[in-house]
């Protein structure tokens, strides 16, 4: 890193001119290790899936069965996210980690759908933990697995260079904003916002249902992250949350968005210290609870465009940017070879 | 528009969850003329260079030959926006406008380079009127036909979708400082900044610099848009705004970024009113006189990561935002065709 800052000052532009672009880059030759560092790219886009028993409690507008269809959808190609990966070079891998309804006959068959399903959808956090430890630590594992073989190049595509943080899952809003006000400290009314569209006695209803999960988790909570996890979370955040772990250690960038994917960030960071510095946040989500994980962990988005669909399009969007970053490292020429006089030399 | 609004809502994601993106969706579909609109690419990244009397007021801690050499290095492919432009696939081609100094022998026979010199720099214009008249107009007509060349895929390269400004010209942030205040009517001291590096004692004089010029050149400034381009702006800045108007008569989006160019699309829509609403503003620039001229056009940038180097760059790092609201309208599903349940409906 210390490289990388030097090689930016003999660039032909006048010093920190290129502003956030030269943060970017000394990180990713941190995460690389080596400067200059490798253009990441392609970049992999993986959309964890799975529903939440917490919908009972009418947080979500929108009906269960969504999750499945929009399974379906993505490996037909026609979601938002698989439009940003295909503008953005990426390839687009779904993962089915525990969707609670039957997944469409289009998905039967579909190259870059995994079935990991750890269960039927989780339990109600208002009223039991979500899952057991053991489904958890599992639901960790298939993340963990799945950011080795995407940049392994063992599921019939190349080798990515970067990861992206999908997610989907109808109600997941909910199990992600009381994770943050577990891991934070702060109150529930300041991390829950309106995910994809509850009205005001939604958010009411939203922030009272994780303050009494809060309360009735107490334990949990202070047992510490896994627990937490466990007892707060979902299947795809913790899938989430292992596969920016793995990520991380496959020394890749790994490029989060929005409260699902940061929820899961924070996750990351309390069961690995480190792995943030090794993420980089693609977009700013008006959720508040993405705030306060950012907040938290000292990261600030690259993108701010009034984004609230999730599926990692926000990440997806930066991916160029990042790409970029590598780049000018890489191919700027110096002072020295072009022959540019240096007001600083 | 309206098509593209309504094809919009029916997309499978939440209605306004793709923020920026849709509305620029619909700009691009107004922009065109059709619904879902064309993918805006490959651009054209087209850098104007030229050279300023004024530096002879010592407004830039940069010496003057700096322009001839990062002409050299565009055209040796080693700067930043040559890099940023290869990222995002977008062609390269350098004006020599009016460059002071002779070019360097990198620069014989270089295939992108266009000579079309009106000048040999402008005059100071703290002193007397930049550009005459007729020069003036002249450079107006270079980057009308370079867009028109460019659009028209006339110059070896494949025909432009979109349009990028770019800028070169050691002292340049003074007259687009100068123009800013013009056309806005605010003070000196609200438009200026420190360009690509200058001191406190720099900024004042900058900002004196500019006060004598508009009180020299009042009766140009009362005369209209042309004279007062003449008077206080550069060939760069001319060709620039014939530029932009170019691009929207060719139905194609054009990117701005940054001082200069911003002072050239202000120029621009004053001489022929309609023209900002075909341009997109990639990158919220640090210089004051940028943010005022935003304001003034109710332009927001796209990208806000504290460049300040100018040649474009800033507005080719927005292009894969803008070829991805192009491609957002044109390749998603629809709800019915994806047989998602949409909540709305």
């Amino acid at each position: 890193m210390v490289e990388a800052w030097a090689r930016q000052d003999r660039l032909t532009k006048p010093r920190g001119a290129l502003g956030r672009l030269e943060e970017l880059s000394v990180q990713l030759a941190g995460i690389a290790g080596v400067c200059p560092p490798p253009v990441p790219a392609p970049a992999a886009v993986v959309v964890f899936a799975a529903d939440h028993g917490v919908v009972a409690e009418g947080v979500t507008p929108w009906p269960q069965e969504v999750t499945a269809q929009m399974v379906a959808n993505f490996v037909s190609g026609g979601a938002a996210i698989n439009v940003l990966a295909r503008a953005a070079g990426a390839t687009v891998t779904v993962v089915d980690v525990g969707v609670a309804t039957p997944l469409p006959p289009a998905c039967d068959g579909a190259p870059h759908l995994l079935r990991r399903r750890v269960g039927a959808g989780t339990a109600n956090l208002a009223v039991v933990a979500a899952m057991d430890v053991a489904d958890c630590r599992t639901a960790l594992d298939v993340g963990a697995g799945i950011a080795a073989d995407v940049t392994g190049g063992h599921l019939s595509q190349p080798a990515a260079k970067a990861l992206v943080t999908g997610d989907m899952g109808i109600g997941n809003t909910t199990p992600a904003a009381a994770l943050v006000a577990a891991f934070t400290g702060l109150p529930p009314r300041e991390v829950t916002g309106r995910g994809t569209g509850v009205d005001d006695a939604g958010l009411t209803r939203k922030v009272a249902v994780i303050e009494r999960a809060l309360a009735l988790h107490a334990f949990a909570v202070a047992d510490g992250p896994l627990a937490t996890l466990a007892a707060l979370g979902g299947y795809e955040i913790a899938a989430l949350a292992g596969f920016i772990v793995g990520g991380a250690a496959a020394g890749v960038p790994v490029l989060v968005d929005g409260l699902i994917a940061d929820a899961a960030l924070l996750v990351a960071e309390r069961l690995v210290p480190g792995v943030a510095a090794r993420c980089i946040a693609g977009h700013r989500s008006v959720e508040p609870g993405a705030e306060a994980v950012l907040d938290a962990l000292g990261l600030v988005p690259l993108l701010d465009l009034d984004l609230r669909l999730g599926e990692g399009t926000g990440a997806c969007l930066a991916l160029p940017l990042v790409e970029a970053a590598a780049r000018i490292l890489g191919e700027m020429a110096t002072f020295d070879a072009a022959g540019v006089t240096d007001k600083d030399a």
